[in-house]
């Protein structure tokens, strides 16, 4: 992509009213607009991201067995009466009159609608278990929204739901979500630690949220660090081995590791050496719990078991907040200059910057890189615009891309350009083609 | 993926409801369930239509130069009264009023939040021309919602607009969008024919429909015969060469091709010799059309020009109904026994059919060519379950997948496999290599 042809309107000033680094940087690096309060547009770079993190959220839910639907925005009031929940759900909740009087929602959450289907769909002890899923657009009606995405009314979010025939297979599904969660962060460059939640009325020890660690998250956090230190890597999961999954649960649940809400300082006391006692702040980027017939029961959705009765599912909820990921993300990686994006969900992965636009050898070296690198299947921006080299760095620093490929006629008379990682600042004078196999080899692509 | 780890709840009975037979297909077929009137939820079978047909939609953009955004679904009703329509929109518009008293809305359309976006993001005419576009859920609360997809109220739709100075920049922008859509079109396998749609106080020529004809459509149509047999086929675009957009634009814009609002009887018979006169009904797939400065002057969206004064943008707005083709397609291409999908939308690329469950051989040859498919890149649905033959095929038949491998014990003591075409039911007897061969060559994978 030509920067001279994107859509890319950068901010010099810092905007008021945002709080927190992931809202002003978003802001000033042209990914999102607010359209409203709590409500933004996502422009070309942010919507970039969005879309990678989103393709990373499918992926992985799908490589763990979940199933993908699409429920609508806008639901019925009625199954959430059969539920409960209409009336428990407070201001929060958009409600609508459609032009037949019909009392309408927008959807906060489809755990309704979702059993529904379910109970529609699946008859039998033998179509189980079954884990659906959906990315969808879901508006909580907060009174006071801030810090851009991250706390957003309108907001993207992925939700499983899992439907067993008693209690066991649910914790295999949940077992499931509870790995492909450690993937999917994983596989964006993040950090997100499992951590013991609230339990409530059902959830026993199957409720964890998972936190990035951020010193401007919501939440205080407390855990043992070697948890911090636990990565999965490229070890091949069997989903189909419910001991495997249950001994990588086991793993990371064997430590102290909560949030504010649960923690209990005379236990992490005695549970975690002092040396080892990692107090910090945390971001929420997924919840996952275990609710049983919660739903199933008042919407009478069963299946027939083998001895042909009938019992409610048994289910669980599995959500990731899409949209507040990108925010999330910047908040634990970023610096005085800008975004420091993690490769795998960076908007572009390597900017191409000409230092003298207009020269023609600069020109033509550029021209030829950026064809070369895009037929390597590398996402490229080329920053082609007439600009100083100053201004041209300071917007690819500020959005964050990871690598930058500098060229100048200085050393094109030398036959090379510069290699730099936005992350570490190292740079790297080396050829054209051997810029080109760099970047393939460090993005898979070779 | 194996049918019997799947969600497929395909329905015996016809549904009483449905009028139509998309409405009565997909239902069938389990892939959507209406969630309440006029608002469906996609199922397994159904989502994967709809992504595949927004997976083209989305390159086709791309590939004429439009850049992705995504707009959020609640609007403020501030930018409505600015243009003028929130009193004219009339009880379609869906009115909500949060928890702050604030007036909002389930954006119908865009013009307004985009031209905010593009008088945002764009100072100059050096930054032009700029083709913004999303794929979004809109809503639309229709009196009478009916037809299943095809008029729901909450339905996703892919809206362009196009930015340009001037009245020939907006011109060769909506050149561009017409050829894109003839090509987005021909890739989804349908026959989408531009006709002059009514051009209300500003369109002039720039104003036409995309129509799929169908015996259902809801309009009349009348057309030069020609017309129907036009086709880009494989040719290369350049869509920087602005005559040669103009001349294919040109050539489908030659023949007279009209719907029933534009008709004129007496035209149609002089322009068309009797034989090619093609009287038909089809189905609005598309409708691009120019709407010069309706929405930047009321909105003061402005660039400057090279002399710098500032004026509006020139624009025009390009939708095509991503939630309504699954449907407008099964009406197009279906017959007694079912859906008849074209390959490049297909929920799945291939059917591998088990012809007696439980043979070691034959279970054994499914597995191999299931994974030997899977493997060569081929979207497969292995139809693994414990039932007859019978209610296999028409399960297959019924969902419409293009082409089954079909695989049973007699046929394996030869050595072969049955290959059938769902569109011909020509059937071809080969060994299991061959046919991944020849389904690999068939969808571009060889």
């Amino acid at each position: 992509m030509r920067l001279s042809r994107y859509f890319l309107p950068v901010q010099k000033e810092t905007p008021a009213e945002a709080e927190i680094a992931s809202h002003r940087l978003m802001l000033r690096a042209g990914m999102i607009r607010q359209a409203s309060a709590g409500i933004y547009s996502w422009l070309p770079l942010g919507y970039k991201v969005l879309k990678k993190i989103e393709a990373i959220v499918h992926e992985e839910q799908q490589a763990a067995g979940a199933i993908p639907v699409l429920m609508p925005t806008i639901q019925s009031a009625d199954l959430w009466r059969q539920s409960g929940r209409y009336d428990d759900y407070g201001a929060e909740m958009l409600r609508i009159t459609d032009r037949g009087e019909r009392e309408m929602l927008y959807g906060p959450t489809n755990e309704e609608q979702i059993t529904e289907i379910a109970g529609f769909g699946i008859r039998s002890y033998r179509d189980l278990p079954r884990i659906l899923y959906h990315i969808q657009w879901k508006f909580r009606d907060e009174v006071r929204p801030r810090f851009g995405v991250m706390r957003g009314r309108e907001f993207l979010m992925k939700d499983a739901y899992s439907f067993d025939i008693d209690r066991e297979g649910a914790r295999r599904s949940y077992n499931r979500m509870f790995v492909s969660y450690l993937r999917t962060f994983e596989r964006m460059g993040m950090k997100a630690i499992p951590m013991r939640a609230d339990s409530g009325p059902i959830g026993g020890d199957m409720t964890h949220e998972f936190l990035i660690l951020a010193e401007t998250g919501e939440s205080a956090v407390f855990l043992d660090r070697d948890l911090a230190d636990l990565t999965l890597g490229d070890a091949a999961i069997d989903w189909e081995d419910a001991d495997a999954l249950q001994a990588i649960v086991d793993r990371y649940t064997a430590s102290y590791a909560r949030t504010d809400d649960t923690h209990e300082a005379a236990v992490f006391e005695k549970e975690v050496p002092e040396e080892r006692r990692l107090t910090a702040r945390g971001i929420e980027a997924g919840h996952i719990f275990y609710f049983g017939t919660k739903y199933s029961k008042p919407l009478n959705a069963t299946v027939t078991t083998p001895d042909g009765t009938n019992v409610p599912f048994e289910s669980g909820s599995y959500g990731i907040g899409v949209s507040r990921l990108p925010g999330a993300i910047i908040e634990a990686s970023h610096d005085d200059r800008g975004i420091v994006w993690p490769e795998a969900v960076a908007p572009f992965e390597v900017a191409v910057i000409n230092l003298r636009q207009g020269d023609a050898a600069a020109d033509g070296a550029c021209e030829d890189l950026h064809g070369k690198l895009t037929a390597a299947g590398l996402d490229v921006l080329y920053d082609d615009r007439d600009e100083r080299a100053g201004a041209k760095f300071a917007t690819i620093d500020l959005i964050g891309i990871p690598w930058k490929v500098v060229v100048g006629p200085r050393g094109l008379k030398e036959g090379v350009v510069e290699l730099v990682s936005r992350r570490t600042g190292e740079t790297e004078t080396l050829t054209p083609d051997a810029a080109i196999n760099r970047l393939a080899a460090l993005y898979g692509r070779a």
